[in-house]
């Protein structure tokens, strides 16, 4: 009777909110993003419809939503990091809305911060940095960053989907008037049990983060040797599933 | 031997990630903000020590930890929202790792997108918004937020404890350049049973959100009306727990 629009997390399945996996354990259907945990896929009862959104465009998504939903399925609709950040859930729950169906909105833990927490690097630090702002490194139409913008915004910069334009990404943010020795970290496939980083400054990040996996994030500003004194003393397990 | 920085998320109790919620279940020692929800807390073993912070400065916070953790105990530090997003986790992490101390940080849902959604507003939507920037509207000595960086930043603007002086940040925003009309809202008690909103244009939210009670969060930018069209059709339910 209900579509759930779901947060899976930044990858680790035990980041799911308990709230979001009593939902998967007792859904109809599940319609699910290629990066969430298969563990969690795997956690819907039996007879669940499985549907991996995988090659569906998200006009597709939202009318398979609306006709599971109107089909008086209970669906959960699992989603990476969190719905409502850079997560395009939005225009799912306005299709929903639009036909008139009800729908809940289960946050997740964001990539935003999970991710950048999974390499000991905390988003804001006091004395550090008091703002934070967070965009993609990829525009809907394939297009850059404002670059200008993010460096007067004056805080911690994080950025989704830089990966494959890492040196660009890093020459505009200096361009636009960032030192380009500000410490700058890559983390890649943060949470997981394969996460790795790399951390330099800004303008050789490029370099250093070269041939590390997607899906990576990147982090600019000195919160990033704030991470460094973190992980320099033991060696923590940070976001590990027990 | 550990000790676990672990986000309790925004108000919910259900919105505690799985991870977290096993922690605190088998910890010998919990040290828990006032904001956490008690339904949490109650979920340490019957023996636990459990410790409020509340009345407590962060230095002494700081040596709790280490002292619990030097006596061998598995310590859950139970912060609201993620310890590593405004949630000063990253000082209690570095002193750990002074004294030499293993630690781990679980990150946890943010308030910063999760009570916005509570009242259906996301903080990034394609064609609307592909930035956003977070900041306390408080900083730690009292300053004012930095309004001519946040408005640079040309995305939409979240902001922490700006409650107590709304008008004047809804003032400094718009002396920043911000239009007037900007939709805005104020997010109260997001994501618990007593939540409360509301939207105005930001040079009247402040009268708009007299009364509502803290924490709550104010969202600048164009987002807020997207959520209008959310909220308008049916009246779903929003992170309420099961």
């Amino acid at each position: 009777m209900s579509v759930f629009l779901v947060g899976a997390g930044p990858g680790d399945p035990g980041l799911i909110t308990v709230r979001g996996l009593e939902l998967i354990r007792s859904c109809d259907a599940i319609v699910h993003d290629a990066l969430v945990s298969p563990e969690l896929v795997a956690e819907a009862p039996g007879d669940a419809l499985v549907v991996p959104r995988e090659g569906m465009g998200q006009e597709h998504v939202n009318e398979l939503l609306v006709e599971l939903g109107q089909a008086g399925l209970e669906v959960v609709r699992l989603k990476g990091g969190d719905p409502f950040v850079f997560g395009r859930g939005a225009e799912e729950a306005l299709a929903l809305a639009e036909a008139g169906l009800a729908f809940e909105v289960v946050p997740g833990v964001s990539s935003i911060a999970a991710v950048p927490a999974s390499a000991l690097v905390p988003v804001t630090h006091r004395g550090v940095a008091d703002a934070v702002t967070i965009a993609s490194g990829r525009g809907a139409d394939g297009s850059e960053p404002d670059y200008d913008a993010l460096v007067a915004g004056g805080g911690t910069i994080v950025l989704f989907m830089a990966l494959a334009r890492l040196a660009r990404v890093a020459d505009g943010l200096v361009c636009a008037g960032l030192d380009p020795g500000t410490p700058a970290a890559v983390v890649s496939r943060g949470t997981l049990p394969d996460q790795q980083s790399a951390t330099a400054p800004l303008d050789s990040i490029a370099e250093a983060a070269d041939g590390l996996p997607s899906p990576a994030l990147l982090v600019v500003g000195d919160v990033v040797a704030v991470g460094e004194k973190l992980r320099a003393p033991a060696t923590p397990v940070v976001g590990a599933a027990a």
